[in-house]
């Protein structure tokens, strides 16, 4: 069980959390819990260390946010025993061996023998989130969000038969409820469906965490830490009833989106690389990679996308090379936005991406690039007119809550 | 360096301390800094536990409280850094073994050989105070103060030449400056004399951490964290200009007495154990106990003192015991509190204890008992009478501030 830190803050939720601890472990089954912490205490640590130094050490910077986890793990633990639930607390140093680098670091390990005899002597085990030990020796964090994680990786160390990340949303969504109130909850997701969400927008869990689910093949739910409902169950492969589920799962929508268009580049091999490469050495992500010549030119325009906040130091990167690319134009557009249909259903029917493509040509949505992979296809278009793509594909594809009803 | 709450409340704060620890090593010394948690920090974490269970774990409570200083170890590392400092944190579990019972452990030993290492490579490190790792592998906090016992142990470990305490006294005073304001701060004390004004009330050092100092002969200094003052020198024995010194140090006042006499209590060998061992049993200190018989009568009256929060328990003791011991009437008193001469002088002259007895007289104090030691004599007198006899003491002991001008 993972709560995250909505679910943390304060003694009384924390003693709401540990009543479902208690169901749980009263249900007979060995359970683990990994917290967060409390809701805005890491980004006081964080405030706190930009304050001392704004380029500070990452060891250092780790040393201070871990603290955030270790206090709820204490405190849950006390409010368990308290319920007269047997439990205790480990701290992610005697536990998670973490490599890569401070700050960001990874899971690398986990020490479960500890782990194993208290699980199977019927005690609760309560472990801060987010953090481990590094190789050298000192607590290592595991980035923004970290906690996911965590309990995914501990899950697997401990072979859990699941694992359920209590949130502050209760379930997956088909897509934004902000923009399609109608939106509905999915019962059934595949880990790859997932991470497509995911990384086009949907933060209902770490992209990381599920990733390392689907390698481990650990099967999640998302549930609500507030109220019970049954959630969003995240498997492998969707089977019996869940199987009747549309074959798209759900519109993703990402507006942290900007174009770069580079004209009139020599239309020869590896001009693409020649952009591309600098870019990915400077740590900037991209996206949606569109060369097209004009015929019998000899030279083309090249199109991609980048994260907003990443647009200037990715001009930077270019402008550097304009020699030795050989552009005449740097055209940018930060009033972008993605739109994208994800469903395991897109493997084996190319008529839904057509089927995508007609619906925003129908409401005059123009397409600025697209791409395309096993289970999603994305249309860059204007940011203006990203709520009414998302509005008209959710209903296009039967996944309104009144086409459920 | 060790650094107290107040000093640490803070990023401002924090740096200021930063500058201090560079000054220092900047002097060409190697430099270990303990901290405390930020002013308020560890009553906020013990707060939370009580909230989350009144009767806690104490292996949790240590894990929730041991993350203020962890805290302000980061911070401080990374301000100093920042300064161009050569710095890095160490964590309470990597360096100190500590034994006994959680939420009070005491320092078993230190791990030097890490901390040597950085040392002798020009790196300050940053320790948070009050913690280390148990036997059995787990946070070990050493109760309320522990603090300076840290930075003693670890200076002791790493056989430091000194260890200086910044605090937000700016050293140890003749007597409690807000009794007597021409109290005059000593520039020299014995650790002897230190311990006994610490255990009659004056709380500028932690007992504990004063006793493992005397006995690993470890030089201290009590200095203030905000003004560049001389301080406090604490030492095993004065020597040169510091034997100018009065033979009495300081003037003690303790308020936290209560007072408990029972009459007619047997006059046969082995009355006063049968009272106070159940006394020391149940776990109650027990002070200044004065046995009087009345000649010839067979009877006598028996009385000591305890700390006011325990009287009531103390009573409960007793009163069971009655038959047992066969008193006649048992009579408490709380208004008292206790005055003491400390000083290395009274050894070797009995004259000063008569005289702090005439001084007394001559104000007409009752004196309700009396104890001595090898360098402390103590009074227990009325409540009401307190303030007055600080003040006549301090005088007639020449400590006023006006007699060293």
């Amino acid at each position: 069980m993972k709560f995250g830190g909505t679910s943390m803050a304060g003694i009384e939720r924390i003693r709401h959390v540990a009543e479902r601890v208690r169901r749980e472990a009263e249900d007979g089954d060995e359970v683990l819990v990994v917290v967060s912490a409390m809701a805005g205490e890491t980004d006081r640590l964080v405030q706190l260390c930009r304050e001392a130094a704004p380029l500070h050490d990452p060891s250092e910077y780790d040393v201070v946010v871990a603290s955030g986890e270790q206090v709820t793990a204490g405190l849950l633990a006390m409010t368990l025993q308290a319920m007269g639930v047997k439990a205790r607390s480990f701290m992610g140093w005697q536990l998670v061996r973490a490599s890569g680098v401070h700050g960001n670091a990874r899971v690398e390990a986990v020490e479960s023998a500890m782990l194993d005899e208290a699980l199977s002597a019927g005690t609760v085990a309560v472990i801060p989130g987010f953090q481990g030990v590094a190789a050298d020796g000192r607590l290592a964090t595991l980035g923004r969000g970290g906690s996911d994680t965590s309990a995914v990786a501990l899950a697997v160390g401990v072979k859990a038969d699941r694992c359920d990340i209590y949130t502050d949303v209760d379930g997956v969504y088909t897509t934004d409820p902000r923009i399609v109130p109608h939106a509905r909850k999915l019962d059934a997701i595949t880990f790859e469906e997932m991470l497509e969400l995911a990384g086009v927008g949907a933060k209902v869990l770490q992209t990381r965490s599920v990733g390392l689910a689907m390698r481990e093949n650990l099967p999640l739910r998302v549930l609500s830490a507030f109220e019970d409902k049954p959630g969003t169950r995240v498997v492998a492969e969707l089977s019996g009833a869940d199987m009747e589920r549309n074959q798209i799962a759900g519109i993703a929508a990402d507006r942290n989106e900007a174009r770069v268009t580079l004209t009139g580049v020599p239309d020869k091999p590896g001009t693409v690389a020649q952009v591309i490469m600098p870019l990915a050495e400077a740590g900037i992500a991209f996206d949606m990679i569109v060369h097209a010549a004009t015929p019998d030119s000899g030279s083309s325009d090249l199109t991609f996308t980048v994260p907003r906040a990443s647009l200037a130091q990715a001009m930077a990167v270019i402008e550097q090379r304009k020699d030795e690319i050989g552009y005449d134009g740097l055209i940018t557009d930060d009033a972008v936005a993605k739109v994208s249909i994800v469903g395991v259903g897109i493997r084996s029917n190319p008529q839904l991406a057509a089927k995508m493509f007609e619906v925003l040509a129908e409401r005059k949505v123009n397409l600025l690039a697209v791409s395309t992979s096993e289970i999603k296809v994305s249309a860059l278009i204007a940011e203006a007119e990203l709520e009414l793509a998302v509005r008209v594909l959710h209903t296009a594809f039967g996944l309104d809550a009144r086409d459920a009803a």
